[in-house]
């Protein structure tokens, strides 16, 4: 279906585009007409993709939570056992690729990052857009829940551990964003500080 | 001087019709026009306040760490033990203050949250609030810290913790946000992630 196939593509290739807007102009300047100049198409030629502003945010969001999912699918690779590539990850090193793909310390996690900040202040004024938005949060927040919960199963987080907490103090760590973004602390402060934060959640392991 | 108190009054004013502007609709809107509109006088005296829209921004951030830091103060004058009123107050409390005042769990908070929020973004596409807006956040950190450093050399946080790290990790704790912002944890369990961590950051004390 090579069609449907390109449709994809050139969704995706405007869904860029509005990354780079977002992360070098503000979610302010994210019109069709600018997104459509900065991927170097026409204005109708957007529109034939993205009916409204809103459907092509929606989309740009869901492509930056799609692409920073891949990147941690890709970087657990690294982490693996080469004689048994089946076994799942330790979920430490699962809960710290997670954590550090969606902080800004490289440029495809930058852009994924200011993506979702303006997409959070967007949903403050944009009921849609607070739905889609907190399905989301919702969905990625049930993920490491999960994981939290199975590491307790397994004896890897002591079982005094409460799982919600944990979870809510897990997703927390994004808030070391705005150290990072004005320049406060250093990358290596954030990745020590989220270390830190793993290596106490799992000094419990038996 | 009439005169100042009245000028200090009347920016005071606007900042607080701009902090509306921006948690009712989003900083895009933050123009002079739209926060003159909101605040009820006209374009022209709200430029006679603030020669431009940055000057404006940079004042309504100002005003609201200010507000922030009064209403942690007011805060704190709870926990203090009435028969000796001038003690300070207990590190943990008064990080808890810090912190629980940094999270929109209140009508005055959420304003001066979404404010903060939309000035890191805004700052990443202007220097001169980049600039601002790392130096408060700079200033803000550093508070904490020395709290934090002080905490341990009287005992009542480890000596195995590194300030630093701990003092990012308590900032962190702002990451909070868009999941109490979009809905998807209560405010009492963000209040109980926060317990958690000052609990177990205050474990060591003698």
């Amino acid at each position: 279906m090579p069609k449907q196939v390109d449709h994809r593509e050139r969704r995706e290739t405007i869904a860029r585009a509005l990354w780079r807007v977002v992360e070098q102009r503000g979610i302010a300047h994210a019109s069709v007409r600018e997104v459509a100049q900065e991927a170097g198409i026409s204005h109708g030629a957007v529109q034939h993709y993205f009916a409204t502003r809103e459907e092509m945010l929606v989309f740009a969001m869901d492509f930056a939570s799609e692409q920073t999912a891949r990147r941690v699918a890709d970087s657990l690779r690294a982490f693996g056992d080469p004689a048994h590539p089946s076994d799942p990850p330790h979920p430490r090193d699962l809960l710290r690729v997670m954590l550090t793909e969606m902080l800004p310390l490289h440029p495809d996690a930058r852009a994924t990052s200011r993506m979702s900040a303006a997409y959070v202040l967007e949903a403050l004024h944009d009921a849609n857009i607070h739905t889609r938005a907190r399905d989301g949060l919702k969905h990625g927040r049930g993920l490491v829940e999960q994981i939290v919960r199975q590491a307790i199963a397994d004896g890897r987080i002591g079982t005094d551990r409460d799982p919600a907490t944990e979870t809510n103090l897990l997703l927390a760590l994004t808030g070391l964003t705005p150290l990072i973004e004005l320049g406060v602390i250093e990358p290596e402060a954030a990745l020590a500080a989220v270390d830190q934060h793993l290596e106490r959640l799992f000094s419990g392991e038996a």
